[in-house]
């Protein structure tokens, strides 16, 4: 049963030489674990488009990409429009102690994946501050434990529509079925 | 109440020009989720000791760090001292299918993380391919979903012995608790 509403995943501050494959692996967590959209603010980074393409292509689904100018500015509107805002941040509240109140919610979700510095103004246009345990580890891992817990982790059972490939889940080796064109 | 058997994690195939940030967030992952030891193999990188080694004196607990030069050998000294292996790959069966398996044997635990290219050997030696979700997404996240459905969940509120900080968790901005000196 899919929720009623979407998931949308907001990475700031993004430094193409720096971050590539660590904002890769997020945008990658965020397809796979049923996010509708991913935004990226900080320099513009068409590579991080394409590759997300491509995996798409390959393995089916689809998710939205944009690069966004003034984050402060679209979290605001998103606000405005009705949605509600998850920073994820280690000085957050646990997630267990919010995420029933999250989930159910029917407002859209815009999800904050902050870089090294960020602006405090994130911390009050939250409706929440969410933290996945409160020691310092990553924002790919925070990602994937917030979206399993929002999705009591059906998420792992998403059905990815058109693709050319699917696993077929093997004790060992590789088993790959390739897609008929229809 | 702790399990009875301990968690290593092993990351294959380490290149520290590509792969710094994204082996730096494995291993936090690896430390956050209460993991014993981080081994590395590939090339030897001195620097993910010096940084995890950092965050453990900043946020407490310990977590041993090590370079592997014979990670096939490791591997297989390992089962011979009566330890089981997890491998984490997309290609293998669905994390809930073993999950409690997995949980109940009590041998301590390798969990191997691969590279992008995994020498096909890891698939055999490995007692159990895991797959988190059969999509491509972050071995980062692939961990700590692994090492969450394991510790179910508990390791969220793991405390960390030692440290200068501990974070209140907090609804809005940033609390964090010098720890006293002893």
């Amino acid at each position: 049963m899919p929720p009623n509403y979407r998931v949308y995943i907001l990475k700031l501050d993004h430094r193409p030489e720096r971050d590539k494959r660590v904002t890769m692996h997020t945008a990658l967590v965020a397809r796979a674990f049923g996010s509708q959209s991913f935004y990226l603010s900080g320099i513009c980074d068409n590579n991080i488009k394409s590759n997300l393409s491509g995996v798409t292509q390959q393995w089916g689904g689809e998710i939205e990409f944009s690069c966004i100018n003034n984050p402060v500015k679209f979290s605001k509107k998103w606000k405005e429009g009705g949605g509600e805002i998850i920073h994820l941040t280690m000085y957050g509240l646990q997630v267990d102690d919010v995420i029933d109140d999250i989930r159910s919610s029917l407002k859209d979700k815009l999800v904050i994946i902050g870089g090294p510095k960020v602006d405090p103004i994130y911390y009050e246009l939250a409706d929440y501050n969410v933290a996945i345990g409160n020691q310092p580890h990553s924002e790919i891992a925070a990602l994937a434990i917030f979206l399993d817990r929002l999705f009591k982790g059906r998420e792992l059972y998403l059905e990815f529509s058109g693709g050319t490939v699917r696993i077929i889940p093997s004790p060992r080796g590789k088993r790959v079925e390739r897609k008929k064109e229809h």
